[in-house]
């Protein structure tokens, strides 16, 4: 079976993200008040091939571990199905 | 109020996505086999301050079409709360 899947890769807590304070910095010059903490992950989307959705968590679970995300600094969110 | 917000901001289908494909290249080599269609997209989360939820999210929503998204190549989904 095949199943959908979004790994949501995320900086840790404490991990300065200057991409997300330079967006923070520019929104109120450009009209928007009222926005904070914001912090920019990667999103990644892909089909695995699994015999089930158990099988499909721990492959892409590995995955994540080994190839998506660095350990040391980001986090990974797993949806699948 | 403060919400909380989630866009995840995805390149149009049909727009070439160089990063997917290369890790979705790289993947066999490394053990991973059953791995397709591999998007990768942007996950922006941040909290935003207005009277009620449909205010955030019509907020949310002028900050994704002005700022967050480039609307010729990338589409944004948007979860607030």
């Amino acid at each position: 079976m095949k199943f959908p899947v979004l790994v949501e890769v995320k900086l840790r807590e404490g991990i300065a993200d200057p991409q997300g304070a330079t967006i923070e910095r520019a929104l109120p010059a450009l009209g928007f008040a009222g926005v904070e903490g914001v912090r920019v992950g990667k999103a990644i989307r892909f089909m695995v091939e699994a015999p089930d959705e158990t099988a499909a968590r721990a492959l892409v679970t590995k995955l994540c571990e080994r190839f998506l995300t660095n350990p040391v600094i980001e986090d990974a969110d797993i949806t699948v199905g």
